[in-house]
């Protein structure tokens, strides 16, 4: 795995929770390290719907790779993109036509949307997986209050269609995108002349008979309760069968919207063309008990990007950030060992903390161990974790301002419909 | 001027500096304010640079107009952008194809970059006017970081030309660009494995024959040593002949650039087209002492699409801030006072408080009054001045912690590259 006689090279590719947390693991290690990411910047996701819909700036979940790993000498950051994997000559090659050698390969890619080969309804309801996906869904939901003001009087339809949101999918991030969006139509209502913060109408679209089903069916309850407090209508058992230009179709109904949001399914990055590995429908990497693919010891697929069945288990592990992290730091661990000539350690083992969603003031989920909490107290148990997981004492510091300033004021500070046309 | 029965309708077109104070000195009068503007947000563009620069983020520097104007009960907001003036029928044209009414037209649209008919020139070397502008302006500075050190040790010319960082133009905004680019690159130093903060050069081309050369000459030395003492070099007495791709020609030299930044001419927005006005080269529209256009008291013009010369000046009032936001300050109470069938008052007086400019951490020059202040007190001075002049509390309490933040930390939070391709 790691048998050379020089400096071992390690290529991590992601700068995500778990190539990252691979990357500081081997911050003392006898290697050199080549972490690669499209982007200059450590994204953390789990608030990207709060960029979506105006509660927060980028920066303040977002970190510049090369700051966090100032320190860490033996780590080199390129952004660049990786288009392909040599497994025979050990190199990676990126997009900018650069081969990097490696000694251990670790792919920590990520996912992006999946439309379920409906890949032209892309177009009309975009996902939400990056800041610039962030931006453009806090465009379109802000230009649809804009389009409504400026059109009610003239045209009631047309003003109809702007105000209503419809969200594909009924998991946490569906959930939350939701919640959010109902929030930013009150906090915004006093701020128009000519339409109503009643007149907005967002319709939450699941395919299965309950929100949120990774949780106990008792939260999905509370869940669809806190929902319709905020006014948000949730339609279960409802495929969605047509996505155009301003409507959906679901159900037997054809729906006019102005904006409509994905955020039903999600597929692994394509590592796996790269590796020219069989995967499954979703494209995971199928991974051994130490995370690296079959047949190549030298090269671990994790978070997202992997397929991992734990023993007993029958079903892979969630594309959550949890797992991603310890992954990660398995695998940097583990990486660490190998290069100081020890035994690198037994397989992996996920340790489940427990999950959380929020869907707004005052209003969250979270199931730890087998305790159900909700309401204020989930609220703010899910504030502070996900505080405490930002990285960097900045971001931490101006997300809790940002946080606290919202909830004393109801008002939402991030309002900018920017990008160029 | 509002020789009307009815409750009067006054249009302000642009919700900067200009409009947005004309908008509020109208918040008690019997009139129906209908403010429009391009974006949905007030930009203070003092700061712009500083967003360009990864020094703060756009939301801290921007405030939602329809946030500002939430009290204002007669005041409209439309994000919408005019393509028309029919003085005529009294109607503005909209390019959404609307034609809205007026009894007052207030014209507040500001300026944009003016390349001296090498309008070809824009493509190489962007210039900063708006968010969308400070985005493209950031991507570009950190993405040659990037590329050099990428290409570091594989093609040191190239390397060299992504490190070269070229302003032209050495007024305020030349100058403030020049000097925090050069301390985002000192700050990144450490951030980088193969390239160092030394290898960044910064020229600053000038065609004139001294720095700020609306400031006493004393205080362009002053800003010739504070850049000097950053690193920049200035090249007075300079004229840039071509700009291409990668590269500018100036006075005899062809020098190789990876970055070239517009900040030398700006010209008036083409209100003036609307009107069938005759303006001089840089299209301002000249305008009555009391800020009317000629042969039509009904509308005004203020601001950067204004040229008011005072009686007894020779040269028309500079295109800054103050200027624009006491001619809005006029016009507004003249509005007002006409309104309630009063007599409109006199002509308008500027009121010159005096002017800065920041060349970095420690640096700035002031001239107020008679007074010339530099160095540690000047920047204390313009770092106050500047949060004061900040619309809202939440964006004043932001941009003091962020940079309380970067002054103790001597890091840059915002170095995000976003935007699509």
């Amino acid at each position: 795995m790691l048998e050379t006689s020089k400096r071992p090279k390690i290529v991590i590719v992601g700068a995500g929770f778990g190539g990252l947390s691979a990357t500081r693991e081997l911050a003392d290690s006898p290697v050199d390290v080549t972490l690669l990411d499209r982007q200059n910047y450590h994204l953390f996701q789990p608030l990207l719907y709060q960029v979506a819909t105006a509660a927060l700036t980028p920066a303040e979940i977002a970190a510049p790779i090369r700051g966090i790993l100032r320190r860490q000498r033996n780590a080199t950051v390129f952004m660049d993109e990786v288009c392909g994997v040599d497994t025979g000559a050990k190199e990676v090659a990126t997009t900018s036509g650069r081969r990097i050698p490696y000694d251990a390969l670790v792919l920590a890619t990520g996912a992006r949307h999946s439309y379920f080969g409906q890949d032209g309804w892309a177009a009309f309801a975009p996902g939400l997986k990056s800041i610039d996906d962030a931006f453009a869904l806090r465009k379109k939901i802000l230009l649809a209050f804009e389009q409504a003001e400026m059109s009610a009087s003239e045209d009631d339809a047309y003003r109809e269609a702007q105000q209503t949101f419809v969200v594909i999918g009924g998991g946490p991030t569906g959930v939350e995108l939701a919640g959010a969006i109902a929030e930013l139509a009150h906090s915004m209502a006093r701020d128009f002349r000519r339409i109503e913060a009643e007149g907005t109408r967002i319709l939450l679209v699941e395919g299965g008979d309950r929100l949120v089903p990774s949780f106990d069916p008792a939260l999905s309850d509370r869940v669809m309760k806190d929902l319709a407090s905020l006014g948000v209508d949730v339609r279960l058992n409802t495929m969605v069968s047509e996505i155009g230009d301003g409507f959906i179709e679901a159900g037997d109904e054809r729906i006019r919207a102005g904006t409509v949001l994905w955020a039903a399914g999600v597929q692994a990055s394509p590592a796996a063309n790269w590796l020219g590995v069989e995967t499954g429908r979703s494209g995971h990497v199928p991974v051994t008990d130490t995370l690296t693919i079959h047949g190549h010891p030298e090269i671990y697929a994790i978070g997202d990007t992997a397929a991992h069945v734990p023993k007993g288990a029958e079903r892979p592990l969630p594309g959550v950030a949890p797992v991603a992290k310890q992954m990660g730091i398995y695998v940097g661990r583990r990486l660490a060992r190998l290069a100081r000539g020890k035994a690198p350690g037994g397989a992996f083992r996920y340790l489940d903390y427990g999950s959380m969603a929020t869907i707004g003031r005052n209003r969250a989920i979270a199931e730890i161990g087998g305790l159900h909490i909700s309401g204020f107290v989930g609220w703010l148990l899910w504030g502070l974790a996900h505080v405490y997981f930002l990285i960097g004492y900045r971001n931490r510091l101006f997300v809790m301002l940002t946080w606290l300033w919202s909830y004393v004021t109801w008002q939402r500070g991030v309002r900018l419909i920017t990008g160029r046309e």
